[in-house]
């Protein structure tokens, strides 16, 4: 890695705190993902991203601001990209997956909040993620009642954060509501950014937003192999990488990987034996470096072999219409699709269980483990009738609930085990 | 009290659970209210209403029944009692305020559910209220996570739940939503009723209840004085009631109260010495029977002169305007006055806050408690910022956090001592 010391420097970073943080997640990279056996070649690239994520890729994003392009932060898949990407913005997923500086999260939020809000808060309140410092834009969203209230608490702390509103039925006024706030969203990006949205500079971000959901959905869809041809862990660190990295040199990754992956279910390779104990993992986002379940269940000799999350199948089942004469044409096909996502702050939230019962079909799964954050009221309250629907339609679920400490990590891996045998049964 | 044992089996109360539960709440109620000294006359009224609170006042919704009437049971101030007026419906409160059967709610719920949500369910599932089995129609809104996600798994429980959404900020848009909310929730009472809504109904609905507002508001001012001439026990207590009694008698049973106070204001005779250190609750709501906090409170040598509540000012500040010619005028009246409820749930919420202020000037108060259900994000997150506020403008502030036990009782009443100390010094 280069010596970025001076860039960190410039974005206010606290260094020796930021090195403490860089070290423990080489470590745990190390230990995770490059301790695997048979990983795929095209995972190369995604560990050169991974390695530089506060490197190069900050470079990067450092350079588009010197070019006058906007970076804009966001921390939650209901933020469109395809607006960001019409502004000629750079769109970046903020640091939110990591255990660290949760005494100063605490400090301003309850202690009963979420590990990923407090994760967000202890970032940058450390000053330890370049991601927020280099943000021009950080875009908060009324999704779940930890974040809604939290932007509060947060907008004193950066330059400039803006708040999309969310309905939280999926009525007519309902989607009303969302249009209504993306149009704002519009406004205020074009505020921000000095350039105005055309229907040519929309296609083009709808473009480039597809071709990227395209690329993951088709690595998704060669997961059904028996071998799996790669772990579930690699492929969530491709789902994660989504957030961060340029997102056409990021699609052209994906595909490449992918095409290595079908040689590879060709010939019947795979990164863990054929029969492999296969399961689907359901619910709340997992952000970098959140590895811990993933870890557990790949160490505990079953493979993970779908996502329904937000950094999963549930942020990119869908591509945006690109058809329409206007922007507020395209405006009513990107509510379209945002809409359909199935985020648990909805209520009902029927399609969620539907789509993990399909993706247990069509990927060949023998059970589901249901994944919450504590403290997370949406998908806590919410997997308990997720399990009962899917146990009654005869799919075993096991239900975990945990936060980003390593404390339960033991604990978890005898549960996992267990439910590892009860599918293999 | 008569014998209503048969009504209450005819209602499908576990009578054995039904009974356990009212001695509790007997004793309770003599330990905390009976025993304070220097009354009011005008409570025994409300002593009444409590003595018969599972006994005639169901004996009457059953009559009401008879009649053809529909009652209409809620658990939030965002439920337009004028609307259930107007179709000649009956709105009660339902039990949602003490710590019973959480074993049981803890089967369907996350147990880092917040009380109140945990008590109603636990209610339900022990059958012992008589309240929502008395039910003809439950309505539920989406207010906080906790109660929008449950809503789904109470719904196969009861008769016919039906939930009123509602917005997150105070947008246009949603201002919108929550007048077509209204506007559909009015369909669904004509629908359960029988009965058209006219400009003649819905006015008489907006009549009974302003007026019963105003009988409250009354109280409220009244407490101003010092000494105060009614304990924040009692004045709670008559905010409870608001939410289940007969809103005509309630009225005019407060205003009896108001009338008496009125004298003993003139007269100088109080309930504490003159002097007592005089505080604000604010926060979340406390419905029946959650009166640890302010029995704490007023037996630590201090007086609670207002409630910054939905049971107390923020439930009753505003009337309903009665001027419109048509319905869908007096529905945008109803939208508008329900519009400035600043519960915790709305991103920001400034104005609650300078409620606040307003209390702690306009009542003489000397500190504020700030009181939050644990696990209630939207009031546990907001109290960073509102403590931050009023400190800042030199109003001392206690922030609690607590749940329904009586086990933190003692440490609660160390605390609210040494904050008593701290306001009289």
């Amino acid at each position: 890695m280069s010596d970025y010391t001076q860039m960190w420097s410039d974005l206010g970073l606290d260094l020796k705190a930021h090195d403490a943080l860089l070290s423990v997640l080489g470590g745990a990279y190390q230990d995770v993902f490059l301790s695997q056996k048979d990983r795929p070649e095209g995972m190369k690239y995604f560990d050169f991203v991974m390695g530089e994520v506060h490197g190069l890729r900050i470079k990067e994003l450092m350079d588009a601001k010197a070019e006058g392009r906007k970076v804009v932060g966001s921390y939650c898949v209901f933020v469109p990209e395809e607006l960001i990407l019409a502004v000629d913005g750079v769109s970046v997923g903020l640091c939110a997956g990591a255990e660290f500086n949760f005494e100063g999260a605490e400090e301003v939020l309850p202690r009963n909040t979420c590990a990923l809000i407090k994760s967000a808060f202890g970032f940058k309140m450390a000053k330890v993620c370049p991601y927020v410092e280099a943000s021009d834009l950080i875009v908060g969203e009324n999704t779940c009642d930890g974040k809604k209230k939290s932007w509060e608490i947060l907008a004193p702390m950066v330059k400039d954060l803006y708040v999309i509103d969310l309905p939280q039925m999926k009525s007519d006024t309902g989607r009303e509501l969302l249009k209504s706030e993306y149009r704002k969203f519009i406004k205020k990006l074009e505020e921000s950014s000095g350039k105005k949205i055309t229907v040519e500079s929309l296609k083009k971000g709808i473009e480039i937003t597809n071709a990227k959901r395209q690329a993951v959905n088709r690595l998704s869809s060669l997961r059904k192999a028996d071998p799996a041809p790669i772990s579930g862990l690699d492929a969530l660190l491709v789902n994660q990488i989504f957030f961060y990295d340029d997102p056409v040199r990021f699609t052209a990754s994906v595909n490449a990987l992918c095409d290595e992956l079908e040689e590879r279910v060709k010939s019947g390779k795979g990164v863990f034996p054929k029969g492999t104990a296969r399961v689907i993992i359901s619910g709340c986002p997992m952000a970098v470096p959140n590895w811990k379940v993933p870890a557990v269940v790949e160490s505990s000799g079953a493979v993970i072999v779908g996502e329904e999350s937000c950094v999963g199948e549930r942020g990119v089942q869908w591509l945006t219409d690109d058809k329409g004469a206007s922007v507020d044409d395209l405006l009513d096909t990107i509510t379209d699709r945002y809409f359909k996502i199935d985020c648990a702050v909805f209520t009902p939230n029927p399609s969620r269980v539907e789509h993990v019962k399909d993706m247990y079909g069509r990927l060949g799964a023998q059970g589901v483990i249901h994944y919450s954050l504590q403290f997370c009221q949406p998908y806590t309250i919410e997997s308990g009738p997720v399990e009962a629907e899917l146990e009654k339609t005869g799919i075993p679920v096991l239900r975990l609930e945990t936060d980003y400490s390593q404390e339960d990590a033991g604990k978890l891996k005898t549960r996992v085990e267990a439910f590892r045998e009860r599918i293999e049964a």
